[in-house]
C-alpha cells in the first residue's frame, strides 16, 4: 500500500490509538490534547502492548511516557522503540498536577479518607503534613481512585487525581495544585509505523551504538557541532549482551528535508556500527 | 584531623563498611570482595541509608550497584552521589549468577517447591521451564529464601540465591548457574567521605551542568577529546527544578597525578555551569 492511498484510508475512518494506563491517566490526556480530533482510543495494561497494537496494525499511532522532568528517562520506553522500529511522530508534555476530588458539595471538613496512588500521597506530602488527621488509602491510580469516590458516593471520601478524572467522574475539585513540586511535566512520544516528516519539524531522534576502539562516541557527536546540530538531550542504554557497551540516544534540532542536515546524519550513520533513525518531529516543551 | 592521623586511625582498628541490603546480597559479596581483609560490616534498608551512616561517620566506607549490565543505571544512586558529595573510591564488578540450593543431600528429583525474588525466577526462565512441575514461591529475596530453606530443613524445598547464601546457610548447589543471560554483571561503587588518588587510579567520574546555551555539552565534551580522555560512559539525570536540563555524569580514563588530565579537567571545571569531582579510581571489569 503506498503512502497516499494508506493516508486516504485513514482519513475515511476515524484514527485508532493505542495507550498504556487507564481512562482519566495523564497518557490519556496527552492523547486528547495531542490528537485533539475524535479519535477512537484503546487502552492496554503494558507499555510493550501499545507497540504490538501498533504492529498488528490493531491501531494508527501510540502514546507512550518517555521522560519525566524529576526522575528522568523510561528506560522500558526507550528500549521497546529500538526493539520493535517503531517511528517517534510528534510529542507532548502534560504538567503532572494533582487535585483533591471529592462528590459534588463536598468541603474540605467532610474529608475523612483520601484514596490514591501511592506516588501521588508522595508528590503531595507539603500538602497532606497540613491535614495529618485524614487517613491516607493506598490505591491502584489516580483514575481507578477518583471512580471508587463517584461510586460510594459519600462526602468523607476523597481522591488525588487530575482535572481529566473529575471531569470523567463528575467530580469536584476542592483543594486545586496539591503537589509539591510546581514543575513536573511528562513527555509522552506519539508512536507510527510510518516515518513521518512535518515541514515544521524541529527536533530529530536517533540512536546508534560506537565501534568498539577509543574515542569512538566523541568522534560521531563532532558531526553534530561540525553541522552546527544543537543537541539536546543523550541517553544511554546497556546492550545486553555485551556488558558495559551501550546504546546512545540522542535528541538534536533540525529538519531532514534541509541538505545540511542530511549530510550530518548520513555521516553519523556511516560511522555508526548501528544506526536507526526514531524520528523527525514538532517537539513540545510544555 | 589530617589525613595522616585519620588513615593511622583507620588502622589500629578494623574498618567499618556499610552496604544495603541483606546478609548473602550480591551487595554483601561485593563488599567482601573488594576490601579482601576482614572489616565489621553494617547493612541497612536502603541506598540512601549508606549515604546517612558516611556522612556520620558511623562507616568509613559505603558499597553501592551502580549499575546492571542488562537493566542500566542505577538512578537513585547517580542522584545520591551528586546530592551527598561522596566520593567513589573503587569499584567492583559481580557476575549476576543463580544456583538452586536445596539442603545438604538434596537431589533435583525431591524438589517441589522453590522459593525466590521474582526476578530471579525471570532471570532463570529457561531453566524452569524444563521443570514446570515445580511451584514457584514468590519470596523477599534471594538470601532470605535460602535461610527459608535452611530453617524448614525439608528436601522438597529449594531456593534460587547465590554462592554466598550456599555457603551462609551451609545449603548445597543442586544446580548451578541457572540464569538464562551467562553476561548479567553488577557493577559495585565503593564510596568514602574523602578523595582518593591510589597511583593505579586510571578512571575518573565526574558530574556537571552546562551553561544553558546551544552546543553547551558538546563544547565540553571536546576538552576530554583534545586531551585524548577517554570516555567511556555517559549518564543523564534530570534537575528537578529546571525540566528538561540535566546533570552529565562522565567516567573517562585518566589519572589526576598526570598533568594534561588535571589540565583538561581544570579546562571542564571552568566551563560548566556546576562542577563536581566524584572520584578517581581503580576500575574493575568482573
Amino acid at each position: 500500500m503506498d503512502d497516499v492511498k494508506y493516508l486516504r484510508m485513514k482519513e475515511r475512518r476515524k484514527l485508532k490509538v493505542g495507550f498504556q494506563g487507564v481512562e482519566g491517566s495523564f497518557s490519556q490526556q496527552a492523547l486528547i490534547k495531542y490528537f485533539k480530533e475524535d479519535v477512537q482510543m484503546k487502552n492496554v495494561r503494558d507499555f510493550e502492548d501499545v507497540f504490538k497494537l501498533l504492529k498488528n496494525n490493531e491501531v494508527d499511532y501510540g502514546v507512550l511516557p518517555i521522560e519525566n522532568s524529576s526522575t528522568g528517562g523510561i528506560t522500558e520506553v526507550y528500549d521497546l522503540l529500538r526493539r520493535y522500529k517503531a517511528y517517534i511522530i510528534g510529542e507532548r508534555c502534560i504538567k503532572v498536577e494533582h487535585h483533591l476530588l471529592g462528590i459534588q458539595g463536598t468541603t474540605i471538613e467532610d474529608i475523612k479518607e483520601v484514596y490514591s496512588h501511592p506516588q501521588a500521597f508522595h508528590q503531595s506530602s507539603e500538602f497532606f503534613k497540613k491535614h495529618n488527621d485524614w487517613k491516607l488509602i493506598p490505591y491502584h491510580n489516580t483514575a481507578v481512585s477518583a471512580k471508587l469516590i463517584k461510586d460510594t458516593n459519600i462526602k468523607s471520601k476523597a481522591a488525588v487525581g487530575n482535572k481529566k478524572a473529575a471531569d470523567l467522574y463528575d467530580l469536584e475539585v476542592i483543594a486545586s495544585s496539591i503537589h509539591d513540586n510546581k514543575k513536573n511535566h511528562t513527555r509522552f512520544i506519539i508512536i507510527g509505523n510510518k516515518l513521518e516528516i512535518p515541514e515544521d519539524g524541529e527536533k530529530i531522534s536517533v540512536v546508534f551504538t560506537t565501534p568498539h576502539q577509543a574515542g569512538a562516541l566523541y568522534g560521531i557527536l563532532r558531526y553534530f557541532a561540525e553541522k552546527d546540530l544543537n543537541m539536546l538531550k543523550i541517553e544511554s542504554r546497556p546492550k545486553i549482551d555485551h556488558p558495559w557497551e551501550y546504546f546512545f540516544y540522542i535528541d538534536f534540532e533540525g529538519n531532514l528535508r534541509e541538505k545540511t542536515v542530511k549530510k550530518a546524519l548520513e555521516l553519523i550513520e556511516k560511522n555508526s556500527a548501528s544506526f536507526q533513525l526514531l524520528g523527525n518531529y514538532k517537539g513540545h516543551k510544555g
